[in-house]
Formats: C-alpha cells, structure tokens, sequence
C-alpha cells in the first residue's frame, strides 16, 4: 500500500533510496506566489547532513537540492514543486555483507517478510536517508508559516543521561553544538558521554524538543485530525522515534486535575492561558498559546560491538556491523522534527480557512 | 475541514454530540462476509458506560446500538455499515450554566475560536460520549481481527501514583476491577487514591497499556504509514491522551544501542526476536512478535475546586464545575484505546495483501 | 473497499439498503454557521420521491430526513451533520423472487461474484434508494452554496426521442411536469411516449442537463481533480447513468478550433467569454461562466417483459420482473444529478480559497 | 488545493511543466517483484512523442525516461517509482509573447484568475507535456495488470467527420498509421482531412475508443468509487476530452429497456452476458465482459488563424498564434487515454482483494 503521501491539503509524497540514484520530494498545494529558491531549503538540508562533527559519520554527502517543478520567476505557482537531490557518495561495496543478515534494530527484517526481499544497500528506503524529503519538504512549509508569523525552533533536549538546564537555554548553542543543544555546558558533557559510548563500541538516545509560536487559535479539526494526533503520527513516523508528547505528556498520568488544568485570563482584551501544561491544544485545536512537543529517540541500532542474528540461510550468526554510523542519531534529527512539525502546521493554516461559512462569504464577496 | 473520518481501507466516520439525538458511526470497507450482530458490539460499548462503580460518574447510560445498515441474514454485506446509539438521559438543563464560560482543560475555548460559537450542551463534539462512535466501530475491527489470529487487551496500567505489579499480572482482574487494571490489590490501591483526590474535589490522570498479540510480520507501510505512526494517530487522537509510546517508549532515550536492539534468533525454522524492545515494530513494520503501546491520559479536567477562567463577556471569573464527572478517565479509556488499536490493525491487514505481485497473482489466477 | 465517501472537504460518506431499517449520510466538513432546518433538505427528498405521477412507480415513500447530528440552535456547528430516513412502506416478500436469479442489467450478478453474497430485497445497496443520501448531502451542499451566489439548476433534456425545444425553455415547468421537462409541450409528447412504453412492458432512457450559474473564476485544480474530472466521476457514479458530458461534450468531436474556440472579451472592465462551447470550464479551472453539463441516462432496466437469465444453480430461465418500477429514471434523477453537481462545487469553493499565499495572509492576518 | 495525485492504492502523483526543468511522476503504492525497466515506459512514451508524422508538431522532443527509484535489480521494491523525463528541447523565446494575452480555449485566463499569475511558458503545467507523467506511471500500471490476464488496447475511432469501419478493425494499423486507427482506409481520408483543416489554419477533434479484456468480475466499488465513474473521471481529467462514454454510452438514452438489457447466459459452467450494451460494468462492478470507453476530444486549441481575446493590460486584441502545434490532439492522446484506464484498472484490482473476509483469512493462514 502507499506510505510516501503526507498531508491532505499540502500534501508531500516523498521518494528515493539510500544509494539509489537520488532521492526527492513533490509538494502538491503549496500555494502560489511564494518566494522559494534553493537556498531557503539548503539550508536545512544541511542541517541534517553528516560528517560535521566528531559525533556524526564521516561520510560526505553533498545533498544539494534541485527545484525542478512548481516554481517560476522564483515564486511558487500552486503546481507540484519537485524538489531532488542526488546521491553521490553512496558506494555499494561498502553494504555487500549487510545483504546476508538481518542487521538487529533494523529494518531489514520486516522488509524481506513484507516484501520477499530489499534493497540492502545502505538501507535502502528504510535508511535515514529518506528523511531528506521530509526536510526539503518541511524548509518549503517552514517558508510559508514564517508569512503567517508561525516560528518552529527544535533542539535536543537531552542524550543519553545529559539533559539540557533550561534555565541555561542560549537559542544560539543550538547551531553551534554538534549536539543541537541549547546549552553549551550539556553540550559539552554530552559530547563526553557519547565518546564513552563510542569506546564501548556502543550507542545512545535522547530526547527532541519542538516549540512552535505565533500560532494562531483554532488549528485542527475534530475528532481524528486533531493537531496534536497529526503531530504525533507525523514525529512517530521518523525512524528512531519510540515515544511522543504534547504539553506535560507523560507526567500527567501522576498529576491532579487542579494542578494540570490551565485556567484562562482576560488581559487587554485577550483570552489567554495562565499556563500551559496542555502544550498549546485543547480538544486537539491550538489555544493560541505555544505548542510543545517532544520525540524520544532510540539508540542508533548500527552498533561496532558483537550481536546475535540470522542470516538469509535461517542459521543463528553472530556478527559485526561495519561501516560509518553516528553514535547517536538525535543531533541530526532535529531539523527532521522541526520539518515535521512544519508540515502539520502548513496543512492545519490551510485547512482552517473553511471553518466559518462567514469565512467563505467574505472570500468569495471579495473576489467577485 | 472534515476531521471525523479514520483509516483508509477500513474506514469509519463518527458523528454525534453529547447531547444531540444520537451517536454513530458509518464502517465502509469491512469484508463482507463477517458475522456480525448487535451483541457484538455491545459488550465493548458496556464496558465504556458509566454508572458502573463508586469512580464512575452515577450517570444512566443505556448506549443501545442498533445495526442500520450492511448486515444481511447475519452477515455483514461489504457495503457501509451504520451503527446508531441514541442519547436518552441527557439533560441540557444541567449543562446551561457552562455555556456563559471556558472550562479549564477542555475545548471550549478552542471550538469558539475556530467555529464562532459552539454547541456547549454537555461538551457537544468535544465530550467523551463522542468515542461511543470508536468503541462501536473498533468492535467490528476487533471481530474481524479475531478471524485472523489477532488479539488485542487493552488494561489500566497505573492511576496517578499507583501501577499495576506486573508479576501479578491477572487478565480476569481486568474486567472485574472497577479501575479496569489486572492486578487486585493495586486496584484496591488505587481505589483508595481516587477516594481521596474526590474528597479534595479533584481528579487524577493515569496510563493504559494495550497489548496486540498474533499480528502476522509485514503489516504498516514504510515511510508515513508506519504502524506505529498510525498507531500514535490513533491513541493520540483520543481526548486527554497527552503521550504515546511504542515498546520501551521514553526509556530509549537513556539506553544504549547494545540493550536496545533485539536480537535475532532461528528457532525451528521459525525467525524470532530474543527481547521486544521495539514492541513488535521495526522501521514502522510489524516484526511477528507482541505489539506493546501505552497511552498517558490527564486527570479528569471536570473538577469541582473553585477555578479561574473567562466568561462569555471577556471578563475574570473564578467558577466551580458542577455535574457528574468521573474523577479519572482512565478505567472507561481503557475500551477506547483497545477500539482504536483495533482500527489501525484492520487497516493494515487489508492494506498488507497487495505486497508482493506474487499475491495479486495467486489471488486472481484462483478467482479466475 | 471503502467507496461509499464522496469529496475531500466537504466530505460525505452515505450508506443504507434499499430494504434496511434506514437511510443515511454524514457530511463532514461543512463550515459552521449556515442556517440548517429538516425542510431545507426534505424539499430535495421530495424531489426525487416516487409515487408522484402516472409515470412513477405507486410505492409510497415518506423519506422524512431527520437531523440527528452537527446542528445547534438552527446553524450548523462544523461538526459531522448526520442525516436518516427510516425505510417505511419496503416489504421483503415482494423481493423473495429476485433472491433466485440475476436480473439483466442489475447489479445482482457483479454483487455476488464482488462478496459471495447479496441483500437481494429491492437491490440492497445497488437500488435506487441509495440516491437518498446524495440527495440529503447535496441539499446541504447547494444551501452554502446559495450563500455564495451559486445556484444549480438540473432539468430533463430528453426521453427516449423527445428532447425540449430549449426556444420554449420555461423553468416553472420543471417542477410542475411530471417528466420535469422545462417545456409543456414536450413533457406531454413525453408522456405519451412512456405510455406507449408501458404498454410494450418496455422502459425509456433520457438525457438530464445541469446549469451552475454565478460560478467564481478559479474553481477546480489540475491535473486530476480538474472541475468537469469530478463533476464526471460525481455524475457517472450515478446508477443508470452511461455518458457525461460538459459544454458541448461530443459534438466537440466534429467541430473544428476556430469553432469551438471562446473568444475572450474585455467589457466594462471584466474579462467574459463570447461564447461558451467550453461549458464553463477551462483548463479544469472554472473560467467565470456557466458550467452546463449533461449526464445520459439507460432506461429502467426492471422491465415486464419476458426476459433470459442464469439462475443461482447456474441455470438458463426465463424470467419476468414483477413488482412496481418506473418506466424511466430520468425525472426522478434530475434531482440527483443537481445534488451531486452541488457537492462537487462545494468541495472547490472550499478548496480554491488557498491557492495564494496572499488569501492565507489575509486571512490570518484578519484572525489575530 | 493538491490536485496531482491519483488513486488510493496505486496512487501516483505528477509534477512538471512544459518548460521547466523536467516532469516526472512517482508511483506509490506499487507492489514489489514486478520486473521493470526504462524499456518498459520508454515504448509508451515514444507514442505520445511529437513529430511522428505530417499530422504531427515538427518539435523534436526526446522525452526519455530515467527509473530514480524503487527498483533492485530489475524488481519494483514496493516503495516509491520516481520516473523523470528531462526537458530538452523547450526554448523559452518562442512562447515570450504568448504571456502578454489569454490563448481562446486555453488555460491562461482561468490559471491567472487562480493563482494570480501563470508560468506561461508553452502552458507551463496546463501544457499537454503534463501527460508524460500519466503515460509513463500508465505503462507501469498496464505491466502489472498483464501480469493479471488483463490487456487494454486505444486507438482513434473518429477524426472529424471520419470514423473508423470496425468492419475493418486492423489492430496493427493502430501502430502503424499517423492517427492511430485501426483501419487504413479511414486513416488515409482522416489525413486528408487534417490536411484540408491545416490550409485552412483550423484544427480538428475526433473520438478516442478504449477497449479492456481480461478483466475479472468484481472490480470497483458501491456507490462513488465505481469503476465507470472511476474511469470517466480518469479520462474527463485528460485535457481536450469534453465528454466520456461507457459502453452504449449516448446512446443509451432514445435505447428501450428490452434493447438495452444484456441477458445472462451459463454457457459450459460459466455466466456470461449475451451482449454488452453495458460496456463490461454493471452496477459499477466489473462483469467479466470487456469493458469499452470512449472519449471525445475537442479540436487543438492553438490555431493559427486570427482570433479575439483580452490582452494582460484588459484590452481586446486581436492575435494570430505562432508556433509548432498539432492540427489534432487525438492520435497522441490515445496513448494517454490507454494510461488512465490502466491506472484505474491498477487500483481497481488492488481494491477488490479485501472484499470477503475469506480473501483475508485464506491469505493470512498461508502466510503464517
């Protein structure tokens, strides 16, 4: 069955293969007449791309993205912008052993039952490669929610055991910590942790935090499309992700409803929200305060240390994964968080407009 | 936008206000085929009723349904199947006080932003009696899954500070414990708890577990719909649900790849994971083994404590919720989690038959 | 598979069997506040009700439409609008026959060879009466459309060899003729005609013509949910329905360019079309004119007449239907060719309000 | 709104326009071990390639296909098929003065109402190069339902006033005549009727037929997703076709019931219909017939004698356009028409897997 369509309104489908030739997205209903070059999703790609760190693989992996549809004269037309980026440095021989095992954590497994057999290479559409058209995607929707005043800003907010003091929260340590976190002290011990982890031959986790301002009140819809459903399934479909949470998330299973209530207040006119345990969504439309959310992340499965499996034959093998694995996939998830988040939004603003029928009314006498 | 349909291929759409005429729900796409009377669906929409014990709200609700339409001589037909329960002891004079201002921690706020007013008798769309619709529908998917080998159990895991003991484990419990857990004295336990947050005038939240045993391998669909993802959807879209998690959950983020990954092993001809991690999914497919999730639900938002909040006029107001309100949620959420399991189950085991070219194949050459 | 839920946004999901307990539709996405009471809707009802003339079958049909869900106060709340029609007057004994062989040109055969099995009383879900819900939706549907300027109006072209003298067009006659021809004098050859049809124990086929008038410029996407790509599917996944056909349809076949072209012309300040051979749709895109369509529709297949068939032990009989049928579909079609022409416009008004960034801006920027 | 996707199983989504980059699609949804090659699309493009003949535009335009993803080693994998075709040929300056007026029976004026402006290099994505994603995803489709038994053939059934002797249907006159139809004779006057419509700088229109064998019973769904109305969407979507038909089609509506009916007949075991005045559907379900289309495409837009319109500065003027253009779109169109009921048909087969319950439970007791 399909799985590559995300969104009903701006609808991604994304494409491609570890060490296939390229990989890409098509965004269908994006709205015309907005400024996009290749620039504005560069950067992002590059946020995502390895080998800038000692925590990140040494690969090289250009990951220039080519807008090949859907814009003219720079802006976007309404039609499907296709978005591509080719795989380069992938060299097949590195993967030859992988094909004869079932790596553990991995996909691999799953693929071979669903499918009779894979792609071994790299992963193959199953590799975190894939994720590059939901960034490419998400820097498009990211593009349009800033024209609406909508910011998304994700981090890490924890590795391993290292979490991040949000009382010591520098926006700017984020771009400048191979971790992602805004603290540059965490940082610098998570940076310890994870060489730990590496003379181990072993691997961490972590925790992603995403805050998104300047959200207007009443996205989302009643009773399965609810924001807050659609952010979740959006951030579980990143590979790695094993848990999500809005708002308190899972410490409101221990408190009290007096205690975890967020009452209103009048001010200069304004309802607003005394605080925000809820994480910006009441009844899985936003409140207009900020949204919160995080993805918790498994350790990266590729581990350097002996493990048990089965090899095609179905005999019981002990092996070593070789290759360039990061010891944590967190720091270079971030950016696919916050391209998530980003899409979900986009699909909310657009899908908002037709609440009212007073909405319909004062669109269509406008433009007559 | 439309919000109350879910799933593709087994596709349900709910309707119904808390203090409409009616609630329901519209199956299309169940097989024909499948015997199927209003005694099967009863059962689960008994188990979502109030009035049960001394923690359930002492609210009358018969929540009745009646088949209207896809069933023939027993059978379900393959055409739409329209399930209705009506609404019978619902009393709008209870409710007129709510309509003058927001409850904390419920839609009200949010259902007048985005539509302009809303229906404030009993919650309308927003209320709890809105999952009667997945209950219902979630039975059929249930009795379709049962046909197949696949089970689901959903059960209370912990009420505020209190969690089952999961050595004693006690499937009859389940059903026989007014918190719905399978552990008699942690029950007894958190029986105590509520008594006392009832006599504080407040409320408690708590987690349920929901275990999917003989899921075949293959099912979900890499990259958006992946099991899991759908799965998030599903639970996350649940009222007062404010966290999921697939497997070991948030505890990945502080393990390592060597205790996190699942090993494999031949037994007798068969593939099988040492350990469940990954709670029986791997890269978004299921992997064979038992699926494990678990939803974190708020406390009850309805309180009878003094609260501040806004009037309908703009203006601070401090109120106190008066009605019936179950002082946690969690024991009557059980069914709905289970219900909403069921429904990406039978989804994905419809949309997994067309995997291979081979199936297509030796489906048509026998139909021929 | 699912197949019983029409449009993206304004979103129906319809269900119910010609002899069930009832009749039903959901409409999920309509926008909040558009003034809804039972008459708006039991006018359409009546519309396409038998029993109204000498060439309507005698069955009496109440078809009373009850609101049971997504109203408050007489406006629509945004929530799914759940309509019924209880099934009064069918009596199953009139259908025990049917159940023993498969009526030509009925869905009897391709129902059982599609799921084993079929409600054979009156057709189950293949009958007529499935329209009902179409009806109620498009009721619904051509209310907000109202709002907005747009007014549909659908009318018999033709029956059998009878087509209205479009010169003696007279819109009254629509709802007074029995054949709903705007045209006296041909409603009254047309009579004839069928009663000569009847007399043979035959059945007549017909033409119905649509016309939307005050359509916006800019409804409608490509490249497949072009306009008349899904007025066609709306119209051809009507029973009975054989050919559809927008602007001049077939005749564009033996036209030439310079034609069949419209000229464009600038007057008064607005751009218009000098002619309208394209019916109102360029590009899939409504240009601003009047969209005219027609949809061509096979005599009644339950014909009197002796008739061959196979029986369900695979036996040649012959056979001859009994039962009350008309001897044309068209009249009481017409209303569902309008209902369904009006749900496919209110899924593109709602649709087209983001085709610019700047509507988004707009809108937005008013809400804050 | 995202208007390019297509299907719900084998869904597909196209992007690019006449002078971008390229214009690829991808397929998603397609199941794994169908063997698949560039070759394999590449013979289909090449029929809807210009400049084959007098009767078509001199432009030479390569439009070779490159497979980007979703192949291994000559298998389909299950995930997405990225198809691209790079755009060679386009120059930009021969279409500098068609942005300054709205081309007659073109989609300048509606894209411009829509999106407020317009790629209007050679139509940009209202161009017919917007095909090129449906023939190649079509050619894909057709590969895997000959897997299944099920062959379509198209071919011109009309150019202008000449029509085709099916007395003298000669299927490899199709391939071998300039207009695709199945008869020498007629292809020869049809040539020199263009030739005539050519001097007189006038363009022609014609009727494409489409005839689909192998099909099994049971393919489609009640109501809104039957196969017709899935077919005439799919055709209608084709730009140029203004009307469709369904066996009979037209004329079905001075036909008698008695005339129309197909009878049923068991015939050595099996059920088959004596006729098939309904085209190979019934009910919206596949009968096991052939099922027979058509569609009518009006003459090409682009002529080169002097026309009226409205300049971008709202004036009338008078414009002659320049250029390469077909004098009629039929012959190259067949080809794309193959392609959409190709693509439905794709889905159709997929669809109809989970109709009984017995097709799932046979399917799952042989995969454990």
């Amino acid at each position: 069955m399909s799985g590559s369509t995300f969104n009903t309104m701006f609808r991604i489908t994304t494409w491609g293969e570890s060490h296939g030739k390229a990989i890409g997205v098509v965004i269908d209903g994006c709205p015309a007449g907005l400024p996009l070059a290749e620039e504005d999703i560069q950067g992002y790609l590059d946020r995502r791309k390895p080998g800038q760190s000692k925590i990140s693989t040494p690969r090289k992996e250009e990951d220039a993205v080519e807008i090949l549809s859907g814009t003219f004269e720079g802006l976007t037309t309404g039609t499907p912008i296709s978005l591509i980026v080719r795989n380069m440095s992938q060299r097949s021989r590195d993967y030859s052993e992988i094909a004869s095992y079932y790596r553990p954590g991995h996909a691999d497994y799953t693929f071979d039952r669903k499918y009779g057999f894979r792609d071994y290479r790299g992963g193959g559409r199953s590799s975190g490669r894939e994720t590059i058209g939901r960034v490419a995607a998400g820097a498009v929707a990211a593009k349009l929610l800033k024209e609406l005043g909508i910011n998304i800003l994700a981090y890490t907010k924890a590795i391993g055991p290292i979490a991040v003091d949000m009382d010591k929260f520098n926006v700017e340590a984020i771009a400048a910590t191979p971790t992602r976190m805004p603290d540059y002290e965490a940082s610098e011990k998570a940076e310890k942790y994870l060489a730990g982890c590496m003379e181990k031959t072993d691997s961490a986790g972590g925790i992603i935090e995403c805050r998104i301002s300047g959200v207007p009140a009443g996205l989302g819809d009643p009773v399965f499309e609810k924001l807050d459903a659609n952010l979740a399934k959006a951030v579980m479909s990143v590979g790695a992700v094993k848990a999500f949470e809005i708002g308190d998330g899972c410490k409101v299973c221990t408190a009290n409803g007096s205690g975890n209530n967020d009452c209103f207040s009048a001010e200069s006119g304004k309802v607003i929200k005394k605080t925000n345990h809820a994480g910006g969504i009441l009844g899985g439309i936003s409140d207009g305060s900020e949204i919160v959310l995080r993805a918790y992340v498994k350790p990266t499965p590729s581990i350097f240390s002996e493990q048990e499996t089965v090899n095609k034959d179905g005999e019981n093998v002990r092996v070593r994964i070789k290759g360039r694995h990061d010891p944590v996939i967190v720091p270079r998830a971030v950016v696919v968080v916050e391209a998530m988040a980003a899409l979900v939004l986009a699909d909310a603003v657009i899908g908002n407009m037709s609440s009212r029928v007073s909405y319909l009314k004062d669109f269509y006498s406008r433009e007559q």
